[in-house]
């Protein structure tokens, strides 16, 4: 079994940017600390990183036949690219949406998911744990 | 430690309403499942459901001082209440937002949640676990 | 066979308010005329009124496996609830939208209908014979 | 006592169009079946068809004075025409409108009907009963 | 000289049509005081009406090189023809909008002209007056 | 002289709920004072409060033939709640609309008021002083 | 017989503001030929031009008894004045909205009119003949 | 104690302009009337009014530091004064915006209040009352 | 095989009007072409043109069974005409959109079209070319 | 003479993704059978595919001076890319924009083209032929 | 070579209102250095303020041939003034928008300037600085 | 002292572009001046361009630390890129937004820019002299 773990434009700064808000790990840190997880219950992830739509539209579509499920936080992409959209659809591998911050309690722009009614469900708010509650489903959602 | 799980309008049908989208467990069931897995965490929850939104108002202020968490799927009321908000911001006990189906890749008037900006976060469209990974979400913030 | 007429806020007012508009009729007296018309067809019906959106919701959800058709005059929540509208879904009885005034030649916030897309039909603008075109309705739909 | 039953555009496609959606009956044994009625209940009845939004408001103009009522389904030209909005106000004939399918149920563009605010009521969503709804209401009106 | 009136939907119910608010003359009466003031202003003028959006069409198309002004009052199809507007642009007779009443004070929906950008000017409110005024303006662009 | 003060959704949550904004004092407690003013005015004042927008509609209805006025912080109901508008035009008691907070100057889901146009005025944003802004109000208006 | 000719902000720059629109006539020579036009009809008019909304605003007031009609160029102030809206209500003097240009043909802001519900009606596009055709119109009215 | 009473424009047709909906009183009866009362009270009034938006920025901006209280009754300016509402944040004087009618049941664009989110609160709908509440809320907040 | 070619209000004009956008050619010339070529393909072609929307409607009716495409230039009635639309729905025969001009670049009011839902694909923008690639694509579709 | 053949983001999944809709052949074959058709005409053709904005910006700008024609499916950027619309405005190259499916029959954020206003015409819906008719387009253009 | 510095309503509260936000240098001071600066430059401005949308009008226009640039700080009238808009198009003196504040960043209703379409650019945020920038942009259009 | 210069999408093709608008010096050119006035004032820059909004994203976030100030013309991006926003938010490094047109003069969807929020100013509209400009801005905030 084997999750891919995508990360859209920004999330890079995690741990440098407000901290205070975004608390003081970096996405490095995440990555580790899932892939100890997801080794224990004995799944593979991959965990990636791209401020490229572009890179993130490749990754999504390569990831056809290759992985059971795709947690993708696409950060500011979510807002506003079809071309993720469509991505996800053409690869047909089932997706979770995720954020960092609740981002129905943010900017009215960041209300809006572009990519929400190709996914199977959103998890948001609740920091690094929205990831862990992410590899939760996916494991919840394969037995 | 302790946890109050609300249910909103017609949630009460779980189990008898369309069971081909919303699986055939009946809501007693899922609390019954909550239950379990939260005295194993050593957690108390309490779980309830409602048609009425103000009875929904009154359970959420009488939560004030009683209980940890309040993990809340307000169903229809999601979208319009905004005496469900006050009362969340009123009750100043931390509450996730949870939804059995992605609200979000339905009708549009349900794109928008009135009680989102006072709330922790939410987790949408994963059906009965949207449940669980929410009781998860309260476990990890307790630690 | 049976029907259930619901009635919802301020219905409980017909006969006092405003009766150069609404007719001198009282609620109770268009449920008795009903009654009489349906006797002679047949056919049972439950007359009912509640100012409480959450008493509605609850009615409609009992309403599964009891009632042939259900006749809704969801007076003010016609145009805001989607709770009624998701109670309709769950019941799966067939139901009919009525209003006494023409809802669409009146201030344009009561020109939308929530519970209109899982409605048979609509019928608005004819005082109690609402009522009564709806009785026939059902009572053509049976044969 | 007169009634004039007035069909807009492509209703005279009933029973070829989308027989599983509209019914199988042609628009002229829609006629037929109100002429009976009409005869027994000692009313008579002029029942046409036009694709001419300009046809339809003549017709309408010269129903003043001619009949007791108006029966309209203007298909399409319900959400867009003010010609027979106006038509209707110079009129003067009390007009009920109606329409086979529940079109609150539809594209949102069919939500809105121009012509609603000048006539009694509407009658939506029963098929061929919307027409024989229509006739019991000018029946019930003329008592 | 010549100048070209039209009149569109319903403008032949004048005087007929809540005289209270459109006056008693009928439009045939406009049309004879308004040519006996042409006659004496050495002008040719030709008055016609039609419910019909494609004849009006029609006649302005054929205005092209017959007319040296067109002065048009297309009724309720102001609001809604594009068809009267490409009409107007090529036809390339020079065009005044009139109205009876001041569109500006009604219904949201009058407020809107598709057919201005590309008339001279437009008078609107003065009852039969505005076929008047507008005979002068065209007098006084002839000089 | 009689007036009923009534209290809408969360307002039972005064003096516990971030005092910083809405004050130290409770509910109960301004119901007191209250009474003890309108005593020395020689009026009988009736203070209640409900979190179920049911329960207002009912209360208000109820008004009709035993109060002068009404004064009535419909809280968060009143930027949604059609069926309170339509309960106070049903009984015709006038009535007085107040907030504590100056609703204009909040969130712009909160600048509009369904109840507005059906009342004699509103008052809002001088905490509870605007409870007794009212109650001169309602004496000025008796005399 | 009193005529008050007003124009708003700009139009002082008449003659010397791109003379290919609005031409080399300026607002003086365009006021000589008004008086001796109206002089001919035994009118007598008075003729002004303001920057200041305020002092439109006051001029409207001060027209109340003393004059028998208002013939305003508002300028831009067409489009934003609630002031001048409600001073011609109060003034209760009846006044004609005119304009050079067609404003419905230029820029959407310049469509809308906040004084045209206020007004008998509206002349635009002529040029200085919109100045003439509002003379003509009071004299029709005064007749 | 000072407080500053700013009246903005057509407020000065007070009494003679629609007196049945306005009343019969002359703004400068009211004042005379909030003279007397203040005195009462120990409190120095000061009253004003404008028709021009400029010379009410200013008299707010000079209140600064010379009153303890502004009451504003902007008038048509209410709806679309930018100005108004940077000089009551620049002159730092606590002000309450009162209007004679209740703005939110007239028309829509009477609804928004550009002032309100720098004003501590409003009342509305009182008439001359409306002044008087408020000279009651300015004397409370003294306290 | 068969195709029908039907052409909307104005174009009738073609080759008058404005020659510098729209070409010198006139609309008789371009069927002209169109019949040659289709000739030499093997297809029979008919082509037709009126101002009138509802003889447009009914010639897309009798289409039905008789046509295998139709080649529809809508003119100012495809942004407007709810008719033209339910027409192509009733008749069943595959239809292609085509524009002379590129309507997406053109007025705002031209970016919709109501048709381009029941239609298989639009071709615009390339002038007389339109009609010609709209044929090649029915004789590819036929292949 | 050289066309230049730009596919955004996706189609490089087509034959992959939802055969149903898009058709079995990939965009390698389409490419295969361009050239051979284009071959015949004696025309060369480009055919390149880019999951990146940037990339597809930086060809545009290149085929400036280098190519006759650009054909551009943008794919999910056609809906938002001002980055794309301003590379072709820079280009000075005629572009044909061009769908496999007919964008205006689906959601409706794909109805918006940024990019159209920019280019010559639009051609949608005809699958794989789409790319035909604008080969066929710009051989009709060259001659 | 001659600049004229305007400065709108509330301008002259600079150093008083907010010194925090707007610094504690009054607007006469910034007008002093401003003069030394250009006087450096051999250039001669003018600097003035008011409160006035009318007396900024008619600076404006009295600057048309008397000045080589006007930079103007439109202040809250900015977002509303279309007669500031027409001024500057009448003046036809080269016109630079600035803004101490970055208004881009601030409330939605001061994103919008009325008066950008007919000034050369705009310059925001910079606080005094934006008034020295504006001065270079002079000094380099008039190299 | 180091200042970053970047520019968005098309940038590169200025002098080529429409000279008439853009002017004819190429990017290059305007980078070389800069860079001249730079050393003059004793400031390092650094000037570069991308088509990739990915690859903009990312000099921007690796400005951090490493320089003083960005100046931004970000082009096209401006409108649409959140995560051009959150790479400013992210960096904390002082941003001047720029643009050569003054984008509140040209089509409506250039009005808006998603970064000035988290930029300290805007400079539009003066061609290649905003870069000078904001150069100025940057040493007079450095001083």
């Amino acid at each position: 079994m084997r999750i891919l773990f995508l990360n859209g434009p920004n999330l890079n700064m995690l741990g440098l940017r407000e901290p205070g808000i975004y608390g003081s790990k970096s996405l490095g840190d995440i990555g580790d600390t899932l892939r100890e997880r997801a080794k224990a219950a004995g799944v593979e992830i991959n965990f990636r990183q791209s401020n490229h739509e572009g890179e993130l539209v490749t990754w999504i579509q390569d990831a056809r036949g290759q992985f059971d499920f795709i947690v993708l936080n696409a950060g500011a992409y979510t807002h506003t690219s079809i071309a993720l959209r469509d991505a996800i659809s053409a690869a047909e591998v089932p997706t979770i949406e995720i954020h960092l911050s609740n981002i129905h309690a943010r900017e009215s722009f960041r209300h809006q998911s572009m990519i929400a009614p190709v996914c199977i469900g959103q998890i948001a708010g609740f920091g690094e744990d929205s990831y862990h509650l992410a590899l939760e489903a996916c494991l919840k959602k394969m037995i």
